[in-house]
């Protein structure tokens, strides 16, 4: 039996997992991302966790390597480059460091690294729904919008590292600002923010009835708008309705580029499962270009959303 | 030596070339595509001409096949399939037919055939400039807008075979009607037709003084435009800054899915110059994703316009 150590960097959360070759998290670890502010004092917590992964792995000899996933993690370099929202500034040399710093101490691993979309995307082709389809992309639905295009059984770095950037195609010209600076990007609509957003369009431009209307829009939560969407709320459906016409857009606008046949969603917004699907594929097929109709299906991403990030980021190792 | 036949079939005419690997053609040969109306009598003109370049090739043993770029072409199964302006309806299926025709005249030859702009991708690739170049997109801009994506070194074909429709994302909802029966494909604002729709709607919609302004609208062409443009006509100059203002938007999208290091223009609009590339390039940057900007070239096609298209469909050949 083969195994990886999967490292998954949030804003919030580190997420360490031993994973064996069938995508079996057979040990996790777990740091608070925020509570360092100095790279090199993360970095020595990080060895520390992978060190500790790694004696209790039954065959040691059997690991394959560390992957890491993270915002902004450039492949080509093993780099995490100006990565918002996280207290590491500029560009962390992550693979060149840990590499490092583990053969000082006997552990000779091979890091791999890439951004956290692209990880979920071949966790996907690994361990998920994706293991005999070639062309696919993986969208997922966070605080952000992060996309994996996968092409003949290959993932897609382009020249930069960085291809990819679906969340930020931008869909409405002249449309929303968007935390990149620039206006109308996809993750602007379809983000766990960017519902929140439509949800106070609609609020304070419509009549809809809503459960809603008594609570402070200060306190509105994407979660709150599935909630009362799963209960019949007019306003919460109408968002989902807007949301999903959105995406579509995106997604069609995308696979026109790479025709794949299947398009995985995940995270926050996939849950809300068909409230969002069923729009969704409406929108998307009517969006689609002729040669396109009825030849890409949109599913829910086949990973357990407790373990993603850790076998995505596992699953780099598998990969290579 | 090796050597191809390159075959361009457009809605007027069908270009033959043979073609050395040096990409020098050293026989043309055409026939007037809409002078046939019946699929068998175009293809055994088609096999003729086939037959005429070989017999002229001087090492008939060196012939590696025959290369075809093709409207709606489907290289997975060598078919033309529904190519919207040719007298050819439903799906025919070139490779089969061509293949089994020539051998019965004992040319055993294969017969690779995709759509023209992918074609213009691989011919840039083998005979142009992107010899080297690993992640490239090709944008043909003639009476529609055609794309080539290559990533990785491989031209991107995508689970339908059909990927690249650059052309036909969306990037104007609920914008102009077209001939797709969709809105707002790009296709609409930046091919030849759409370049006429623009300055039109400047022309009733703004006091730009323009030589246009003595023109019957119905006879207005690019061609006019660019002439006019050149000579400083201030209503052609902004409806060039506009063409580039949405070509940039979509060729920025477009980027951000597959992180090219190249974008090369090539067609009608493309033989405008600094005229188009300069607007282009400023709002390209503008519109790019942080990580994306000033990683992207936008350029000229290196192929010769005048037999690019034979160039491409020969590629083919030399590229499998």
């Amino acid at each position: 039996m083969k195994y990886s150590i999967g490292i998954d960097i949030g804003g919030t959360n580190t997420a360490f997992g031993l994973v064996d070759e069938n995508g079996k998290v057979i040990e996790k670890e777990s740091l608070k991302t925020r509570d360092f502010s100095v790279t090199e004092d993360y970095i020595a917590a990080l060895v520390n966790k992978i060190e500790i992964l790694c004696d209790k792995c039954p065959d040691t000899d059997n690991i394959l390597g560390v992957g890491m996933g993270c915002p902004n993690g450039n492949y080509y370099n093993g780099s995490m480059e100006y990565a918002p929202n996280l207290p590491f500034k500029g560009v962390v040399k992550f693979k060149e460091i840990l590499e490092l710093m583990l053969l000082k101490d006997s552990y000779n691993l091979k890091v791999t690294l890439t951004n956290d979309a692209n990880a979920a995307a071949i966790g996907e082709m690994i361990y998920g729904k994706a293991k005999n389809v070639k062309d696919f992309i993986m969208i997922t639905l966070g605080t952000g919008v992060g996309s994996g295009v996968v092409v003949d059984g290959k993932l897609v770095y382009g020249s930069t590292g960085f291809a990819g950037e679906v969340g930020h195609t931008i869909i409405e010209p002249n449309g929303r600002l968007c935390g990149c600076g620039r206006k109308g990007c996809l993750e602007t609509y379809t983000s766990a923010t960017g519902i929140v957003r439509t949800v106070k369009e609609i609020l304070n431009t419509s009549a809809y009835p809503s459960a809603l209307r008594n609570v402070n829009q200060e306190e509105i939560t994407s979660k709150m708008i599935y909630d009362y969407a799963t209960k019949g709320d007019e306003l919460c459906l109408e968002c989902f309705d807007r949301t999903a016409k959105t995406l579509a857009l995106g997604l069609a606008n995308a696979a026109e580029i790479t025709s794949p046949k299947k398009i995985y969603l995940f995270g926050g917004l996939a849950k809300s499962g068909d409230l969002i699907l069923t729009p969704l594929k409406k929108y998307f097929e009517q969006d689609l270009f002729v040669v396109f109709k009825n030849t890409i299906d949109i599913e829910l991403s086949g990973l357990e959303q407790d373990n993603a990030a850790i076998l995505g980021s596992a699953a780099l190792c598998f990969n290579d």
